[in-house]
């Protein structure tokens, strides 16, 4: 396919080199001459001149041939939010037979700006998305071609959508590794409310306490602290976009988790009578924290984990899921702990919980080790 | 040295994996006989009968000699926090030649309940610590040798301490490779309040919102909500048992920071007016973000960081950093980004602010290519 991108910052510039790497015919374009001739040499595609279609005049490459694609199949925008309606209803007047995505990470207004911009028909080429995906850099210099990879890239069509210019946007995400996902715009910007929006302004609140601290007080940070703090490193231009463009979804789930906060400062406040309820704030903690699917996308079904003891010898494994085997248990997913300076290695071993205790009783009379107190409950890896 | 742990979960364990793999004689002591015997079994120390001294009688190894030492130099109390003080009471009249110390995560209100159960000349026996280091696993089974490495662990003495006690204590928690640092009790709390405690309500509180949303919503978790939530995992027990120890701390900071989350909600319904409020929150996560210091614990200076483009070329790394020498640039750090499916790779050169400016004039005098967009301030990494 022939993809124009418009926009070659981080998300740009990924999806140009994703989409290069697996063979399609990428050109870019960026109101910044310095950020598209970067994301060129980086390898994401061509710098063209948008108007014409022809190579642009400072490529790197004098004697390139001017094989620009005038007529790309399809144009991602993904330029900032804030011009997002804009570029996306020039790209469908400039490119009257693409098909034109964007990347932006609202859904709901940014629809329904394009569709004050565009006729109908041109409504009908737009299909909008948002790839799951980014770091806490920014800028071409920050892409990766694997940045989509096993990412969810969710597609916002509709019943007015053509099947062959959907089955265009669903083929070039999936180019990408990404997994596809289809969602209405107002369930997308509601979820992304709950899993992006407040966890990004959590996580900014709380590195904002740090900014008095004496050093000696933050030199005892340690890995939760760098792990709830990583995303406060983002952009605040991008993220003040937004945020503003998603307002009313995120400011109802941060009403309720204040509201939760209050209750734990009350708590505190309260003194030795205030176990029950701290206790049920970490607990319900505990109760999101396990309906979070694992890496890779999988839904989160709760499979119960079978700790195993293995010695640390050769054939052990082997051994191990041979029996399991035998015992007609089908393993959902493992993982080895390989701590060092230990005698025994540890396997977690994932199972439909209707078969973890045939399972523990069938591999404790086989005589391997399962330690009581390492029967616990978590979502997939 | 003769190490004695009483209590042998996630940190009992740790330690003495850590301590054994160096040479030292550790010895086992948990109320729960499953427990201790876990432990044992992952090579953490020897079992013994805390009473008198004696090889256990449920030892794994029934012709092992008795050699449990009767004397240990040191008594490490790791249990749960609400039983440390009667545990390490208990501890100094037992072993009244040892030095006793604990792990516990709260030190004021811990150091002033063994002031009122213990002699005078038995708290100078008594050096409290917290080696800020764990899990979201807890347990022996989730035990690690290299736990401690590189982690800060805090040591509580007071002028009455003695050297040679107080040196004991720093031997041991050196030897588990830890990083050993002196804090009034006080400024320790305070400290983990804000490093620590904080951030696991918050982690809490953000991962509690999910409990309810669509399943389909959840499925575009991304890493930024699993760094956020990862600690929301945590045991609710332990975590009442924390909070509750340093109330007045923790409360204090959360007031604080449900001021800058009213701040955010009544920005986001302020409407288009309110990007400057909604900049202003996220930039001053930027900014308490990079007081936080790097994974070895450095001090978070903030150097410059100079990003250089490189050919994937053999000996391109040598020669760049020839060039840096021959400018007379004390590099403080360097990361090389090999990202996959990109022609050009990149290195994060970081060098004292002063001199950023002088060394990319001398790169780019010697011809390679700096994208000046690229330019950016950030903590050590």
């Amino acid at each position: 396919m022939r993809v124009h991108i418009i926009g070659t910052g981080l998300l740009g510039a990924s999806l140009g080199l994703a989409l290069s790497a697996n063979g399609h015919e990428v050109t870019l374009e960026d109101t910044s001459p310095t950020a598209q001739q970067l994301a060129a040499d980086l390898g994401a595609g061509r710098v063209v001149n948008a108007k014409t279609g022809t190579e642009a005049a400072d490529t790197t490459d004098p004697d390139a041939p001017d094989t620009a694609p005038a007529h790309p199949d399809i144009v991602v925008v993904a330029t900032p939010p804030d011009v997002a309606a804009r570029v996306i209803a020039t790209a469908l007047e400039t490119y009257p037979d693409a098909t034109v995505t964007d990347v932006a990470s609202v859904k709901t207004r940014l629809l329904e700006s394009v569709k004050t911009l565009v006729t109908r028909s041109q409504l009908d080429r737009y299909i909008g998305c948002h790839p799951m995906a980014g770091r806490e850099k920014s800028g071409a210099i920050a892409a990766q071609a694997d940045l989509f990879t096993a990412r969810p890239w969710v597609i916002c069509s509709d019943e007015d959508t053509p099947e062959s210019r959907l089955g265009e946007v669903i083929a070039m995400a999936t180019d990408t590794g990404a997994s596809v996902l289809h969602l209405d715009p107002r369930i997308h910007d509601a979820a992304v409310a709950k899993v992006s929006h407040v966890p990004q302004i959590v996580s900014s609140l709380v590195a904002s306490q740090l900014r008095h601290a004496p050093l000696e007080e933050i030199a005892l940070a340690g890995q939760g602290l760098r792990d709830v703090t990583r995303i406060a490193a983002s952009d605040p231009g991008l993220w003040t976009q937004i945020l503003t463009g998603n307002a009313e979804e995120v400011r109802s789930v941060l009403i309720d988790l204040r509201t939760e906060l209050d209750e734990v400062i009350a708590a505190l406040e309260l003194g030795p009578g205030s176990t029950g309820l701290l206790a049920k704030a970490i607990a319900l903690g505990n109760e999101g924290h396990d309906r979070i699917p694992g890496k890779h996308g999988q839904p989160p079904t709760t499979y119960a984990v079978v700790t195993i003891l293995v010695p640390d010898t050769p054939g052990t494994l082997a051994r191990l899921f041979k029996d399991i085997g035998d015992l007609g248990v089908n393993v959902e997913d493992f993982r080895m702990d390989h701590a060092s300076g230990r005698k025994l290695g540890m396997v977690d071993v994932s199972v439909v919980p209707a078969i973890q205790q045939e399972l523990e009783i069938g591999l404790l009379s086989k005589g391997w080790q399962i330690p009581e107190s390492a029967i616990e409950k978590e979502g997939t890896a």
